[in-house]
């Protein structure tokens, strides 16, 4: 009889056992969890914290008793692998029941990441959240009425969604950042929404701020000194991959078990999925760690797949990820222009602004979208969405047509479900298709932060929008010419060459082309008045 | 100095006329639109009669007087052609300043379709809905005090908006549908679905029913009399093309005007798009009729583009659709199952009954999907949904994917975004390709339909439900042997074809598999006890 021992139980390691018995009735299949729980609802423990989920049973998806019954899976919990014989072929365990030794005929490693903890003094004093035993101690922490102020050591996910749930609990929270603005996969002008939308809900944000100790009662971060009745790292996770260190298995540079496509490890009888092992990304086609619950799942059907023989590979990963923050919702997939510019790609960014719905239906909201483009051969990037509403469907449709090569302008082309409640007749997604149509058409573009040096080349800066648009706020040395006279009043810009602006783009495009066409050299700033506005509080 | 005139002023003219501005500031554009008003939202005029909406000017996008500030177009309302003369290239026109003529470069065609009325007795009694005008007409038939009944003709999509809307004013509202079921995109299981939430709401549904004749104060459909104090007829539409067929251009067998693929009409100087002509259907590739707004729209730009010499296509449509009834929404994109099987094809059926969002995460709501699939190449021919939250994004990614030719077992690798509050680790996009891969590994399934031939060639069914579901509810003839007991209970089942089922059909699969690997023959009833039922209640 065969067997495979998994190491971790929760979300790849447990799609990789149920998938296995449903391929294989008779092979034995032991899961070894660490913790004392497994296929636990780890992304929904923030929410626990918060409040939102009330019960803590509802976090717990299976127990070692339901798996035996319904898989028959021997599911070990507060069972840890200390090491690994590869060529007995056999994994050293230390439980309650005492150490002892399993053989394996594979095994699979999907024993996950740990929190960061660098080493601030003090950080002992610091509590993380990754397990269901982490979650009881962060509740327990906040449960005391004197805790009023938590500071949280990173603006990343967890720290976020951390943020949010312990402000629910009426706990003022600082947020402390190191890096130059909070969520790392955004750029800087769109996390300046976030940054903004947090601030208005009683969050403070303090980013390029170094914590440099932590002591009873505050947290020195830069030159304050925080009060702090509870204080957590959330800095972002290693993958905890000491054991097969160990054993011998190749890692990469970041600490991630290297695997092929097929998720073998150097070692062919060893697998390797979730957040310890590497990934190829999807645009570079080179290695990246990325750890997120939807590949760690996908995974864990094709390692068992691939062990009971079918031939199937791993897609690379663009990792999609989203998050809400009162009520407001984040989410990114590709890489970012940062990214794209670091790693040398001739970048065309598209920034809009629209509402989620036919603006003339109640209800609508605004959606903030920005598309990174390679220039060179119109294929897409990147994607980040910001609204309150239809965020998670746009970057689903962009990541789809991400996968499928669907290049930029054929976003245009995508027929999307169009009632007024829902989207509209022109969705943004097909408008950002347009924009881009119209720049491989020739529409020249400037970034909100190439305005400076555009204004130093000599061009002319006109805000096209209505003198009381105008009146509301304006980019200094910008001259006023609603779109709508703009025709009347060629002569004014006669052999000048002007970089006009609306709100959004889009009467932008409009006097863009007007000009143009009036042989008047033009270009339009992407995203307007918005865009632009969100980039001047950034704090790059 | 070149002319080109066009033909109606709603979502595919006044695209054109705008986007042809953009591209040529010297073209004389006109616009000729026969109603007293252009580029208004025909798709919020249900909600305006409802009261969603509640300021008229909201349906009112553009004027000709905001049209020639920005794009300098010579828009004319209330100005019908009535004749166009092709050798002298010129149209001629009624209009409140007189009869006269307009001499065109290029001419382009978006009259739109017009409500079919069928000479049924009485028709000229309803009232139906395409233009303001016809807004206006309900509105005041509707604000009558004394009108307490409406019978509406016709159960697509018009249709059962009108009777969302005039139900929300009090009206007590019967909807007649002729054809077995209500929503002709959808699947009669499916239609199924949205009958009930219908009802439950207030609506009577009568389906399979004739009306014979719209009598003062009531219509008799089938053998009944209805009460009416309204009629309306939404019957669909029909290509308003009376004035392409008599200037010899060449019309399709429902009077669409036939284009190629750059929407040239046979009269190479002629142009059309929107309702009234044909587009190409992205599965066969043979001729259709699409009348969406969203189609209109993306082919008027490119009509300007055409005209204004740039090389491009037109894409192929899904015909991606969707609407809002008292808070359900269903969208479609591509075939139903029906048309499938009517066009030959090996079809693949699959549905499912997932949550919108992670389960223990508050606020969880039904989804209802089908995909159906060629099984032939693994090509996804269309997919319908149904549900609270989230439809729009499922179908919409679907679209995409079916835009790109992704293959069904390929949507198991998007990476959608996940977070609790917006899908799951495995979305249900996710899980419509594992399972579709299950099914190209050889699990075999049977659709509600398939049950009783199933039942008849000797398989026996298992419901592998919990007693306690068992008890609430069960498919005649069903044995009850929980999944969790399968293992124990395999002797009972030796030597038998067992067809499964569980309450949408993930148990069953399980069950299958573990049947399968223990040499029993076995089959998953496709959408499990939740598919069957809402199978019982269609009117086929």
């Amino acid at each position: 009889m065969t067997t495979t021992v998994i190491i971790g139980g929760v979300a790849g390691g447990m799609s990789t056992a149920t998938r296995l018995r449903r391929n294989d009735e008779q092979m034995e299949i032991i899961v070894l969890e660490s913790s004392g729980y497994v296929s636990f609802a780890n992304c929904g423990l923030p929410y626990f914290i918060g409040g939102e989920i009330t019960e803590r049973s509802n976090l717990l998806l299976q127990t070692p008793q339901s798996l035996k019954a319904r898989f028959n899976l021997d599911v070990r919990t507060n069972t840890t692998a200390t090491e690994i014989n590869r060529a007995a072929k056999t994994v050293a365990v230390t439980s309650p029941e005492g150490n002892y030794e399993i053989a394996y005929d594979y095994l699979v490693l999907s024993p996950g990441a740990r929190p960061l903890t660098p080493p601030i003094p003090g950080i002992d004093k610091a509590l993380t959240l990754r397990t269901v035993e982490d979650t009881d101690r962060i509740v327990a922490a906040i449960s005391h009425t004197t805790v009023e102020r938590a500071v949280i050591i990173g603006g990343g996910f967890i720290g976020l969604e951390l943020a949010e749930n312990l402000a629910k609990r009426s706990i003022s929270v600082t947020v402390v950042e190191q890096a130059p603005h909070i969520m790392a996969p955004l750029d800087a002008e769109m996390a300046a929404i976030v940054t903004k939308h947090l601030e208005e809900n009683g969050i403070t944000i303090l980013a390029n701020t170094q914590v440099t100790a932590i002591e009873d009662g505050y947290v020195v971060a830069g030159d304050q000194h925080l009060p702090a009745d509870t204080v957590i790292a959330a800095l972002g996770v290693e993958p905890a991959t000491d054991l097969a260190r160990t054993a011998g298995i190749e890692l990469n540079e970041r600490g991630g078990i290297v695997v092929d496509a097929r998720q073998q490890t150097s070692d062919p009888a060893i697998f390797a999925l979730g957040d310890a092992a590497q990934k190829t990304d999807a645009i570079s086609g080179e290695g990246t760690m990325v750890p997120l619950a939807q590949t760690a799942n996908r995974h864990g059907r094709l390692v068992a797949d691939i062990i009971t023989g079918r031939a199937t590979n791993a897609q690379p990963v663009l990792g999609t990820a989203i998050i809400g923050l009162f009520g407001l919702a984040i989410a990114t997939t590709g890489w970012n222009e940062r990214r794209a510019r670091s790693a040398g790609k001739n970048v065309r960014v598209i920034h809009t602004h629209p509402v989620n719905h036919a603006g003339y239906y109640p209800g609508a909201t605004g959606l903030n979208l920005k598309l990174i483009v390679d220039a060179d051969d119109d294929s897409i990037l990147g994607a980040q969405a910001i609204g309150y509403d239809g965020v998670d469907k746009r970057i689903d449709v962009i990541a789809t047509a991400m996968r499928a090569h669907v290049k930029a302008a054929d976003l245009a082309d995508l027929e999307l479900a169009y009632a007024p409640q829902f989207g509209s007749a022109k969705d943004p997604i097909n408008m950002l298709g347009f924009i881009d149509d119209n720049a491989l058409a020739g529409e020249k573009t400037f970034q909100w932060h190439e305005l400076q040096s555009a204004l130093d080349e000599g061009w002319t800066l006109v805000d096209v929008r209505t003198p009381q648009e105008y009146d509301r706020g304006n980019i200094p040395g910008a001259i006023n010419i609603p779109v709508d006279e703009l025709r009347q009043r060629l002569t004014e810009l006669k052999d000048k060459k002007v970089l006009v602006h609306c709100q959004v783009g889009l009467r932008g495009h409009v006097a863009c082309t007007l000009l143009s066409n009036n042989a008047i050299e033009c270009a339009n700033l992407d995203g307007g008045y918005t865009t632009w506005k969100f980039g001047q509080t950034t704090r790059v």
